[in-house]
């Protein structure tokens, strides 16, 4: 890894504070203590979906990161890519010294991929996005995630019985990819999904607790104004 | 990486050949060149939602990849084990050697899980397991999801404009992980959307003539008897 030609560069994050996958990153850089400025992209005049942005990334979404000639999108390619470049400082999250920790790493954050945020991200989008666009939020959708999220906390909360996190008795980025749909989901009227799994409410007030989130947290104001 | 204490064991896969999610794991080891034993899982019994199949995956899904002591779920967890495991033998699928290259692995890989998998596996569904449960294919929710996937496919276009495959000049993971569903895609009555894309259908055609690929085929008969 070359990383000493990068050296000496502050990373730039293009993206907004209140956004989750800006913030999913932003955590990751808090964890891994990494300096980085915080760029903003004006989603309300459609910055992110002209150019030059779409030179940084071609779907138009925030967050992207540069980091001297790379360019990078997509959170959880970006996390992945502090948490290895970083490895010697900070939290360790990907412990790529042991082949059970980074494989267990793994495969925790695929099932936040492909078994929690499609069931949690059309709840938040619901509540919080829908009401911003004069619509009100459809119930129905609500209430079909909500059923099958509690089928995948279900699954979390017999995993958590077992391991202090979700890779095992160390936290790392499998725990910190759900926490910004989470913290958002802990705002709505349905948190005691949450609540009533017992191993789960532990881990979420344990993780949400973390310094490195709590600096994000003060900045995650959406839907509030 | 321990992998001595792991050596001499044949990799143990729980699945089926005309599973999308089981031939991407079965598509890696061909092009890695790894011996393995394809376990075959009875979903019509709902083997899959029973113990000890559920001891394996929590989440009563396959693929399941069993080497040693280490049982590992969720397909794409599966590959990026296999790839970075035996790393000095077959295709080098993630370029752990570069920081620019197995950085574009993982946001193309991203890419995949993110903005491809959630449009083409509605389509998929619709029109190859809603028939097989005596329903109608809902048109709504696969035109809806093909004009999404059209937008997704612009912009691999341009990007396949400008290099050989997703992440760079090289055949990686991240258009591995694309090949089951585009394989069944490549059926529908909807292949035109790849099909008008000239760059996609060249990275289409040269990404399934591969011999990894061919070998895996040969068993994906989803909904054809």
């Amino acid at each position: 890894m070359a990383e000493e030609t990068l050296a000496g560069q502050v990373l730039k994050l293009h993206g907004l504070p209140m956004s989750s996958c800006t913030t999913r990153v932003m955590i990751c850089l808090h964890e891994k203590g990494v300096e980085f400025e915080l760029v903003p992209v004006d989603l309300f005049t459609g910055q992110h979906k002209q150019p030059p942005f779409l030179d940084k990334n071609p779907f138009g979404q925030i967050p992207v990161l540069e980091d001297g000639d790379l360019t990078i999108f997509e959170s959880r390619a970006i996390t992945q890519y502090i948490s290895e470049k970083y490895k010697d400082q900070g939290t360790d999250l990907v412990h790529p010294g042991s082949l059970e920790q980074c494989t267990m790493v793994k495969v925790w954050s695929e099932v936040e991929s492909h078994q929690f945020n499609p069931v949690i991200s059309p709840i938040i989008y619901q509540f919080f996005v829908e009401p911003l666009q004069g619509k009100s939020p459809d119930q129905a959708i609500v209430d079909e995630n909500l059923e099958k999220l509690r089928m995948v906390l279900d699954v979390y909360e017999e995993r958590l019985g077992k391991t202090k996190y979700l890779a095992g008795d160390f936290f790392s980025l499998a725990d910190l990819h759900h926490m910004p749909f989470l913290f958002y989901f802990m705002k709505t009227p349905w948190s005691s999904v949450v609540d009533e799994r017992a191993k789960v409410k532990a881990w979420w007030e344990d993780i949400s607790s973390r310094d490195a989130f709590k600096k994000v947290a003060e900045g995650m104001k959406f839907g509030e104004n």
